[in-house]
């Protein structure tokens, strides 16, 4: 089965994502708007209980930390995926290494947290949208107090499995 | 903002079910396969901090339940809706009144513990459906050791808000 670890931002900024999104992602309907903190990874149904316990570990020893999103941003030429720039902060680039770590699964990108809008588009479409969309302001900032462990249907759907409070025990 | 409680069935269920869904409910992206305990009820997001912790009080009074699925079936003539049947327990009928009690809101329902596959169909629809599935025997028993707290988005789909383990604090 093949899991994910996701923050889901307030109804504010996903409203504001799914107008986008709607339009522009694919993915619309397969998963709410999220920033992923650790990509898709296969795991059995009782692995994912050790690796819930170790992620609840990885939570409880963090305080809640801020979201900040003050533009969008695109990852283009590389992959013509627009998205809301969540500013990096030591705490999200911590608990994505933490996570990283736990499950030392897979290749090391970069992390750049971001919440996408916008994926699969052509290059002309990439080109028009991120154009009206890049000069505009946009400003949300909250506090993240939790973290969500997510599973993946056949239809490619996520539901969540666990929800994990930060600094909680 | 508006909530809800469910129990997520395992992904076998849930595969199951969308497999159906995926025809006849409009519902499909909106939401995974789920048994609903606490149907949309309003709540600022004050408010639900404090109903988050009644929930958790709740759920940990509880031990983990069984869900067993034996058939189809239908709520015609009042509402074409198909469902799978989750067998009424006593654990499952205290729970619903105990979440029921604790918002003291809208009706009171009788409580049958289901899960959607097909709604908002014709007469004839439902009737095609529901007669193709009705006589077909199937079986899933499972362990449910969490249920989840829910909100909506504007665009009608839902994102988890919390998890809540049966029987752990």
């Amino acid at each position: 089965m093949k899991f994910g670890v996701v923050v889901f931002p307030s109804k504010a900024i996903q409203d504001f994502a799914n107008s986008y999104r709607k339009r522009y992602d694919p993915n619309y309907a397969l998963i709410p708007p999220h920033l992923t903190l650790k990509t898709g990874f296969e795991a059995t149904d009782l692995e994912i209980q050790d690796i819930a316990k170790k992620i609840h570990e990885i939570a409880k020893n963090y305080t809640p930390f801020s979201l900040r999103i003050s533009k969008f941003s695109s990852f283009a030429p590389v992959n013509n995926v627009i998205y809301l720039k969540v500013e990096p902060t030591e705490v999200l680039e911590q608990l994505h290494h933490d996570l990283r770590l736990t499950f030392s699964s897979g290749q090391e990108y970069n992390f750049v947290p971001h919440i996408t809008i916008g994926q699969n588009l052509s290059d002309d479409e990439h080109s028009d949208v991120y154009e009206s969309l890049r000069m505009n302001k946009i400003g949300f900032e909250e506090m993240a107090d939790r973290i969500h462990l997510l599973y993946q249907l056949e239809n490619g759907s996520w539901t969540v499995y666990e929800t994990f409070r930060i600094g909680k025990d």
